[in-house]
């Protein structure tokens, strides 16, 4: 391997072309925004209405008020968790607190969330794998944020298939819950062409930071994984690893 | 330009290969940490202790308890801000909100911090264009997060600079400060080489969404931006452009 460049593409990756080449795309090669072409959609299409499971709506959180400095305080990656349930509550509340919806703006050009994303293209569908909540039956599901419902998409216990998926990180099959947000990478390309891979990676850790935060508030704990198998995810998630593919994975459980 | 092929690769950017190239890496190869070569250091060297600004420690912040729902609720992104002075007490809280420290570990080997980042590594260094802060002259300055102090880079007016350096977005000139995360990758790099640079930019959206929450929470705003001119900020700071370079930038200032 050639380590040395490898590192230095790395290194560019993170650097700012929007002054050279991001002139050149906005002015000359064009976006597809600037070309006129109709924009994605702001998520993921839902094949079976009748399949949604509710969830909890933010009204109805009745959360404490809470000290925030010692919050952040207290933040810490938690690796180990309770063998304990989660309630459908927190469950809402976790992915609320991550890519809940605050409004739709502009006629359906964007939304407004707890996250800032470039653009407000906000790109990612969150998936769950689903080990201990209440009244859920155990398999992966995915997040309907403009309907705040959950979209099963196959039932079973699949610890075999996410321990491997992660590495062999026992926190995935320990966790009442554990988070993977994938991309649909066309959703900022629409907008920034090949300016949007920096900008995806940034807006994914907006997300999973309010994913620690909010856990805490629960007395949960997670713990963010890079490090997984992109086949074995994105097949696990039923992704086709081009138009839409994992990018990062975050366990959830009580600690407390 | 090949835009489809520059698509691509930043795809395949945001994909995970560390159980493909990373084993090979980790088994083969090696990586600096493994080789047993000593660490880079925590933070940048302080070059001159006597020029240091205090700032208020976290203990003494007494904000009172805050509705963490309504406070999700409330982020956004804000572009405008009044021209009223921040004070020391209020940057204080939002560099310790994204970089501070919590404690150092294991000898001086890692710190543990208000936000996570990948193998503990914090590569990044906080640098400030102070425009209004309470006793503070206009100016560059870098946090030290070990010390929870300031470093005078330059002081003086740099808002042509800025101004230029963002791309003439009018928010880096009309904040109370704006923030800019510079990278030194091979802190991280001396631990995970060529895997290192996607969960770099995941670790500065997580800094950055505290950045937005923290602001909230002292009637500030802020505006994540990535889009600015990487020679021209580096110029700016002061910075190589290679060991150490900026990667991410948001301006803040008071909003109510």
């Amino acid at each position: 391997m050639d380590i040395k460049n490898l590192i230095e593409k790395g290194r560019n990756f993170l650097k700012s072309p929007w002054d050279t080449m991001g002139n050149e795309l906005f002015s000359v090669e064009k976006t597809d925004q600037q070309k006129g072409i109709k924009q994605p959609l702001l998520e993921k299409q839902i094949e079976d209405e009748n399949e949604l499971i509710d969830l909890i709506r933010v009204e109805e959180f009745d959360l404490e008020k809470i000290d925030y400095v010692e919050l952040l305080k207290k933040r810490r990656s938690r690796r180990a968790y309770k063998n304990k349930t989660m309630t459908l509550k927190e469950l809402s509340f976790l992915l609320w607190s991550t890519q809940g919806v605050e409004r739709v703006i502009r006629n359906g050009y964007a939304t407004l969330r707890t996250v800032p994303s470039a653009g407000a293209r906000h790109p990612f569908e969150t998936y769950l794998y689903i080990r201990n909540v209440e009244n859920i039956e155990m398999g992966i599901y995915r997040y309907s944020a403009l309907k705040h419902k959950l979209i099963p998409v196959k039932k079973g216990n699949f610890d075999d298939e996410m321990f491997e998926a992660t590495q062999e990180q026992r926190m995935t099959v320990t966790s009442a819950v554990t988070f993977v947000w994938a991309v649909v990478p066309y959703r900022t390309e629409w907008r920034y062409s090949f300016l949007s891979h920096k900008v995806i990676a940034l807006d994914a850790g907006h997300v999973c930071q309010n994913l620690y935060l909010s856990a805490e508030v629960l007395g949960c704990g997670t713990c963010a994984i890079g490090s997984y198998s992109q086949e074995k995810l994105d097949k696990l998630l039923e992704l086709d690893g081009d138009e839409e593919f994992s990018v990062y994975v975050a366990p959830v459980g009580k600690i407390k």
